[in-house]
């Protein structure tokens, strides 16, 4: 077999065997196949596409280039949750411990901050000594001791899928359901979990901008984790708007401590109880309300255990910007619209985001809303507060801005917050 | 600008803007562009098509790559002839030196044989002492002494192309028409040829298997060239069955020179007399007869001049291969089909043709044709000899002629050798 038959076969619109691409994605990870090979073989398949049995050997093939962990000598089932990723997406921080509070393990594999949308590891990072690298032993003992751990995925879980996913970024083959669903599946097949609950978004804000795209990746995905043996269910999500009031790494920490103490915007606190239902469910735990785990203080008492035990301390003050600055309301009235992308395209740009992957991010920078959607807003009193290290950044945030959001007699329409509800 | 922009520009069925093709072929040409990135680039190209404005762009863009010859300090005109390939199609090396003794200069640079395809240089190199490098100067040396000649692109003409063609053959994307016409006329035009005719091959032993793909890419070319002030004309030729009676390096070496001493194949003949008639019209040179020349001895005169002056010996014998196989015919009968490809793939298995780029070739190996379709054959009489220096190579060259050839009562259809002519 050559890599060249297998990228002729995509690129003729024919279907690949399973010999293919067992293949071709191990030959790949060993070197074998070229870089250059595998872009031409994304394009093809970006193009042309693949069949549920194709990405689900593709999935496969993944796993098996590297380790699957095994959390069997834990004694209550585990779940876990992915987000596509979105603006001033959070959930993960108060979501983990929350599920922990009733009675699941949460073994969660995060990633850091992709374009304009954040990462739940750069955020995390923002608390003083919080360690995201932990070896399989340290994620255990976390699991042990908090009942959730959130970290890195170590380099033996699904080398292929690394090497394919840092490619795809450089080649304009990112966008691709069957590989994203691939790229996702793959990890979180690897990493073990017994139930799984995707939160998919749908909007400006996120790589999936329509409902039927996102509920396609949705579908692909959940019958993945079914094949795979994990019970697996999919939410769709509104990025059309940024989720809660704060977009930056620390000022999302700061939000999430605010809704594990049982305040925290209604939408933020609403997404999180609604996720911990469908992962307690799908973990087969019945009979704990997550609200009342909020409620309670134990959730939050799971995410100080967690912190603690991977090095971060609470009660630590969170790192700040050097700078803010004030964007006001235009006008009186309501605020129309704001559009996710643009405030995500604006936090990157303050340097809450990276421009290449070796980049630092910048703890404190991001963006406070004073207002969301459908608020009433007076001319001249604070829409936005934009915080950054340098006010040489502010101009380009602005012009990220500019357009992004509209003052006027009546609220636009929005997405619902929960849009619909995916299972096999 | 960046290489993701403009992947992503053609992958989503775009237009290439002239500034984003001129960036991507220099930024590619000076490495700053990856190969991967290339690779996805021409995969997206491959599948959505370029229009004329972008073919146009691309092939000017690798032409500024490097220098372009000049021969404007000759005072007769220029003259060239490309094939997109074929098996046993030696019609370059009677016919350079033919049209030198019609009058035209002949500058043609050749490449080496690909797949199942022969390539010139690899023909020309079984003659002992010839050189295929020529420096600019040695080049017009030849050219001046014979009139004609034919040697290897220097390094400083399209290395955009070069480099561009080395990643396609890799990545499975050869196969595109804006590519291939591209690659052919950036080569061409910087080559400095005043006119030139493209000989398109039609059939199993071509790179376009019907006549209707071979039209297009005849008629992209044809514009490409005419756009930049090269008189350009095009034939479109049978390659459903092989040309002449010879397959193989130093075999079609000796097959050109019966043509040149005015015997040969009818079908070589007639194509390099055909070719020789349009090439000296497009070089606007009258009342020349290249039958004629052909038998008058005076092509012959100008490949010795031309051989002699690339260092090679025109009297000396030429390679043989160590052992031969005869095939049979199975019945009697007329040979109903001889498919050009199943010949090609078998003379490349004996030997005449490269696995790798880096690999040599066999001079003496190939395969002799003892009939052509619609020739009568009588059983046991032998069909093909096969040459090769290993006998073990002669079962997988009988594996690739297996249902490649056919003895019935009467000769199948095939393609008329000249199919179509494609002017501006």
């Amino acid at each position: 077999m050559d890599a060249i038959e297998v990228i002729v076969a995509k690129r003729d619109g024919g279907e690949l065997t399973a010999a293919q691409i067992d293949w071709v994605i191990d030959a790949y990870t060993r070197g074998e196949v070229a870089d250059e090979q595998m872009a031409a073989l994304n394009m093809a398949i970006l193009l042309n596409g693949m069949n549920r049995r194709e990405i689900a050997g593709w999935t496969q093939a993944m796993i098996r280039s590297g380790e699957r962990m095994d959390w069997s000598a834990l004694d209550r089932p585990t779940a876990d949750k992915h987000s596509t990723g979105g603006v001033g997406d959070k959930i993960t921080l108060p979501l983990a411990p929350l599920v922990a509070a009733c009675g699941a393990y949460v073994p969660q594999l995060s990633g850091r901050g992709l374009g304009h949308t954040g990462g739940t590891l750069d955020k995390l990072e923002s608390i003083p000594g919080w360690r995201a690298s932990l070896s399989n032993e340290e994620m255990l003992g976390v699991l042990r001791a908090a009942g959730a751990v959130i970290c890195a995925a170590g380099s033996g879980l699904a080398p292929a899928d690394k090497k394919l996913y840092a490619l795809r970024d450089v080649t304009g083959t990112v966008e691709s359901i069957p590989l994203i669903a691939s790229s996702i599946m793959s990890k979180k097949i690897a990493e073990g979990t017994g139930s799984l609950v995707l939160d998919v978004k749908v909007g400006s804000g996120a790589f999936m901008k329509t409902p039927e795209r996102a509920r396609e990746l949705a579908e692909t995905m959940v019958a993945l984790g079914t094949d795979a043996g994990v019970r697996t269910v999919a939410l769709l999500t509104a990025m059309d708007r940024p989720l809660g009031r704060a977009v930056g790494n620390a000022l999302e920490v700061q939000e999430s401590v605010e809704v594990l103490a049982g305040g925290g915007p209604s939408d933020v606190v609403e997404l999180t109880v609604r996720l911990a239902a469908e992962m307690l469910e799908a973990a087969g735990i019945t009979g704990k309300d997550p609200a009342e785990a909020l409620r309670d203080g134990s959730a939050m008492d799971a995410w100080r255990r967690m912190i603690t035990a991977q090095g971060g301390d609470p009660d630590a003050a969170l790192p700040r910007a050097a700078d803010t600055m004030v964007v006001e309301a235009p006008a009186s009235g309501v605020l129309a619209r704001l559009d996710a992308y643009a405030v995500g395209l604006a936090a990157w740009r303050l340097g809450a985001g990276r421009a290449r992957k070796e980049d630092p991010v910048s703890f404190g920078a991001g963006i406070t809303l004073h207002a969301k959607p459908g608020d009433a807003v007076k001319e001249g009193e604070p829409l936005l507060t934009l915080h950054a290290d340098e006010p040489a950044r502010f101009g380009r945030a602005l012009e990220a801005l500019a357009g992004g959001y509209e003052v006027g007699p009546t609220a636009q329409e929005h997405l619902p917050l929960v849009i619909d509800r995916v299972t096999a």
